[in-house]
């Protein structure tokens, strides 16, 4: 048999056999006419998309290659390597090999009859070199920004999306249990770090987070102990940790961990490229008792935020009902970070990645959506001596919220 | 203490106690001569890097910024967050903070009196969006494509370079006895994967693997067991495996591990940025004869491939030898992946990411040269029944080849 006969033959069931699920052909089609949408409001006559999240979101694939979306008429998928397998996984119909860039004006031309007069694409992430080809391929279309309309087209999400997203946070539970387990003192943030690796991969985590920006990473080792907890790094992040050398300055580090110390895990677990930031707090032996209270008040405004939150209710207003809040608390210098270093942002959107809509942020008045999902994040940071923070991941149902990573949100004491 | 000066009191202390090793001034010098040359040969006169491993290599910090480098004068590090980190991370001597890109044109004057008539810029990954933002704030100034000259200036490594690379070999070797010790029959991939990379977190590996690519990931849970062997996906790889979801499409399964099988592990370490590539055959009990025999085939391309490595060997004839030897050998229609889907390079240039130069491979002609170092990597694939491999990390030196790999090539039988 060849190959190409086995991966039509045998794939489907090998990967169904082995824990895939395959996007249904109905959710495509709902994502196509959410985007028309945006288009039609937008006047963009078709998408060329080439961000692998963005394709997968609107082909049910992730082989290498772009989809052409025209306002009417069925998508075009364009694979650059393995075409029988974007055929088995994609519900799209229409699925051609694309050897070379130089092919696409042909290929869109046979697809459509003509050539659209303006193309959308991704100019938040497409790089210049790539932009510039498009430009001598398609001389006489107009090329338009869609990064927003993508953007905005993504941040509801199905019932279909969201059940994705809350297996990520059964998993993450799990993780978080067998790290009660398995924590004693002297191990160091990086090898505690690497058993929940290890562990969240047992029970189904693909390992990579994923985030729409030209240098930020994401991962998920960050675990921070004691004073690494009050250092502050390249993210926007109240605090960024340590970690292992100047090439990798965030997250966990080769400090051994000490009884009675906050120890900060913000581990975020992914299934089906579906993402449940999560943060929770653990010690060896009882926490010093100022971190104990300071957990609390991260704990009464996460819950403040979740109270407010609704469809309709204003994100900004939200945010700074939280500022007001760690004051009333007594953190104003210390809530979301070190005094001139503090974020900006109470919580951010989530999905196949971990910077999507909404942000609930200062000067970003954004109106809570049903369906929308998020991660709510208060942390509260003491440099030279650590930090402590919750973090859940919500989905906004018709009436209030529901919480998508279910761990307890009590203290992890080994 | 306020964070600011406990950042500068006590970070620098504390990250080299706790293993950092921070790039010598000597080093950055040596960088910035080298491409300084390359910017002479191409008319650039300044250059302003965005890339995180551009900025790393040539400020030694990771903290989020740019740097400007003038063909003549000081290089202007410009830090987005946090500033005094930066400060203390960087042999840079300026370093100022960049609130907005808004300010660049003001702070780039005032660093050299007057703003350069041409800008180098990283157009192979700087997003459109960017470079219309630069044009705006640079309207007198010819934005030109530097990606090429700093991918030639980072091609040659110092002695610096290939030291941390070795240290990142020296964790592999490691992992992979590591490996031999836990491997059991029955485990998934997926399983076995996060073992080893809980396992090569202790031994310092930092966790993320980088590439210069818009949709290209790399990670190192590459385990696969039997018929995933035998699958192709995304990448331009002989062979992908079947993956966790079509989200995640690559690399270790859910599929339980058998004995007699070949068990390709394909496993990246990082230490300080820098990378090892390499790939190792594991078994439980004795493999099958035919995966025996495809095996010794890979060592002696591989064998072939660094006999031929030495200053001024031409990479293309390279590839085309190995071609013919692995048909000599019987391995024709498996050799880097089935018929259709075979892979055209034998080696790829690696350091801070996975996808330097050189490339030894069919249509590019490359004359190897001193300091150069890169993976290679002979793998032969039998679709539905499994595949083999082996690959080096090395680096060339005066008269021949360095592995900097140094784990045994033997098969790993657990």
């Amino acid at each position: 048999m060849s190959y190409k006969d086995w991966v039509r033959q045998e794939l489907w069931e090998l990967s169904t056999s082995l824990g895939f699920h395959h996007t249904p052909p109905e959710e495509i089609k709902n994502r196509l006419a959410r985007i028309r949408t945006g288009m039609e409001e937008q006047g963009v006559e078709a998408l060329l998309v080439v961000g692998k999240m963005n394709c997968y979101y609107f082909s049910g694939t992730t082989q290498d290659g772009l989809i052409f979306i025209p306002l009417e008429g069925r998508p075009l998928l364009m694979t650059k390597r393995e075409l029988e397998r974007a055929k088995v996984e994609s519900p799209i119909k229409e699925v051609v090999s694309l050897k070379s860039n130089h092919e696409l004006p042909l290929l869109i031309q046979t697809h459509c009859r003509t050539l659209p007069s303006s193309l959308g694409l991704e100019l938040d992430k497409l790089p210049v070199r790539d932009y510039f080809r498009f430009s001598e391929l398609f001389p006489e279309t107009k090329l338009t920004d869609a990064s927003s309309i993508l953007r905005e087209a993504r941040k509801i999400k199905s019932p279909f999306e969201i059940n994705l997203m809350k297996k990520a946070g059964e998993i993450g539970k799990k993780v978080y249990y067998e790290g009660q387990r398995v924590l004693k003192e002297g191990m160091t943030e990086i090898e505690f770090g690497g058993l929940l690796e290890a562990a969240a991969k047992r029970y189904g985590h693909e390992g990579l987070l994923r985030v729409n920006s030209l240098n930020y990473e994401a991962y998920t080792w960050h675990v921070l102990s004691g004073l690494t907890g009050g250092i502050v790094s390249q993210s926007d992040s109240p605090m960024g940790g340590l970690g292992l050398s100047p090439a990798f300055p965030v997250g966990a580090s080769r400090k051994v961990m000490r009884a009675q110390e906050p120890i900060l895990v913000d581990f975020g677990t992914c299934y089906h490229g579906y993402q449940a930031d999560e943060t929770r707090m653990f010690s060896i032996g009882k926490m010093k008792q100022k971190f104990v209270d300071a957990y609390k008040a991260c704990r009464e405004i996460h819950d403040m935020v979740l109270e407010e939150t609704r469809p309709g209710a204003d994100g900004e207003t939200i945010f700074v009902r939280t500022l007001r809040l760690a004051e009333k608390l007594g953190y104003k210098d210390s809530y979301l970070g070190p005094p001139g270093l503090q974020t900006r942002f109470i919580a951010h959107g989530i999905g196949l990645e971990l910077n999507e809509l909404p942000f609930i942020a200062q000067g970003r008045s954004t109106f809570l959506e049903e369906g929308m999902t998020f991660a709510v994040e208060p942390k509260i940071v003491f440099p030279g001596e650590g930090s402590v923070g919750i973090e859940n991941t919500v989905a906004i149902t018709g009436k209030g919220y529901e919480i998508l990573t279910p761990a307890s949100q009590e203290i992890f004491q080994a």
